[in-house]
């Protein structure tokens, strides 16, 4: 039995990619989840041995960074082993029969993202932040909040007539969810993977740039690069690496080798297959590169 | 009269912000501050011409970026022209008489700043956002909410009581404000500046390192980088960029036109003297660097 923790209750957008991860065969057998309050929890549940694996949105392409799971992420003891993503509209959901819409509760993400619909349709109404949207949901069930914002399902879950579907300021806003277990052997490389650090660096003229240069040097992309505080004062921060490639490939562990020998500290989060059409770092022509170099040192140049 | 939108009401740390760009001389003469929702909103309302400067909080040592004032900076028609940053630390004020506390209010990102005191002190209350921490102790005093966290000022404005006092689950927090109007004529060289820019790339390998390295080459140093999405899609970002040095340093000038024939988009958001302590880019070595090569093109190297 393989215990996965969440963004509970059922309902929310994570237990969706939960069971996607689940549907494409990342555990070896059945799945129990275990819903949590945050993300934050549900990778303090996975350190605490409570679970084996923890299901996080890592990103959203409106709002941006997750940044309580980039920051829970960046402490030790976990490593990612897949992503999946998922388009995310809001059912606006109230209880049967209600007449008048005073409170309106959701996760604070997913309030940026209805943030429009709700000015327009509720111009009045008093914003109460959930820990999710779907225990948003759960409260307009129990009559403590009016309206919520949360996906199709959780109305059906919780008994609630729907005011509008679909609702996204921003048509085709998807969120990417990440699969994490406690350290182990990476997710076995595809040749369309995604590897991830978190480092510090000294406070030197030129740190940041030097230590980028070694993934330029050796023809790596990296995707995306976030600056998170180290909470010991202003100016001071943790950075979080988003590379195309598989530790596995060797011009990342290269570059991986050149990088710690940058940082005060670095960690590896994890390789692991991307979903995105990979247009990055053309690791077919990094093979070739690596076989045209064997072979002129074997005599066998064609020339 | 200058008029200075902030994020208010009068009481928040923004306030606080724009006195102290004040009482340093950055305004020709009399004050009249606009409060206003949010920082976009302060934003927008220099890109209307109703006010003549915005002050907005772009960093906090604990929370990182503030991601609403670097989304709404990203656009046009506006430059930044000075920093400030204040120590924050917060009261918990509430009605005098208050017997019982279940209601608790104050703005998203100061939340997470009095998250452990709260959760020890008040641990079943319910949360409800503010657009601000003064607005919360409004609410307070107007009887709709039951306790709010905010500075202490914001509690003699209000006629509240204080619970605690120099509330911070970190101690030593601070927040960063940078004063904005439209774009103009950048504030002059000091030697120890910040320059910021904000750009999209070609999605192709390599591009953001490629990009980047043009600082490297020059000597200059990137303090911070943040990915931001472009509400395109998953994966696509733009690139907030913070320099040490002055686009009045000739290796900055240098660097931004490299940049520019990197970017799909460059925008220029401003050089301004920097509060931090410069270990970073050593704009004198620079300027040493460049007097060295003047002096062996007029012969009159000392070898």
């Amino acid at each position: 039995m393989t215990t996965v923790a969440y963004l509970g209750p059922a309902g929310t957008f994570t237990e969706e990619a939960l069971w996607r991860f689940a549907d494409s065969g990342c555990f070896p057998d059945e799945v129990t989840p275990l819903p949590v309050n945050s993300s934050a929890e549900a990778l303090d549940a996975v350190r605490a041995g409570d679970a084996d694996y923890a299901c996080v949105a890592i990103e959203n392409s409106v709002d941006g960074a997750v940044t309580l799971t980039f920051d829970s992420l960046a402490e030790d003891g976990v490593q990612i082993y897949r992503e999946t993503d998922i388009e995310v509209a809001f059912s606006i959901m109230v209880r049967p029969g209600t007449q008048e819409v005073r409170t309106f509760s959701t996760h604070p993400v997913a309030r940026q993202q209805v943030r429009g619909w709700v000015a327009e349709h509720l111009p009045d109404v008093e914003f109460i932040a959930a820990s999710s949207n779907a225990a948003a949901a759960q409260a307009v069930a129990e009559g403590r909040i009016d309206a919520a914002a949360a996906p199709r399902r959780a109305a059906e879950l919780f008994g609630l007539h729907t005011l509008a579907d679909g609702v996204a300021d921003v048509s085709g806003a998807r969120t990417r969810f990440v699969l994490v277990g406690r350290p182990g052997r990476p997710t076995p490389r595809t040749g369309s993977d995604r590897t991830a650090v978190v480092f510090t660096l000294p406070n030197r003229p030129g740190s940041l740039v030097a230590a980028l240069t070694e993934f330029a040097l050796r023809g790596l992309d990296m995707t995306r690069i976030e600056s998170r505080p180290t909470r010991t004062g202003l100016g001071t921060y943790r950075f979080h690496v988003d590379l195309i490639g598989h530790i596995d490939d060797d011009p990342v562990a290269e570059a991986l080798r050149a990088l710690y020998l940058h940082c005060e500290q670095l960690s590896y989060l994890g390789s692991w297959p991307t979903l995105e059409v990979v247009s990055h770092t053309d690791t077919h022509r990094l093979a070739e590169a690596a076989a045209w170099v064997d072979a002129a040192r074997k005599g066998h140049h064609s020339c």
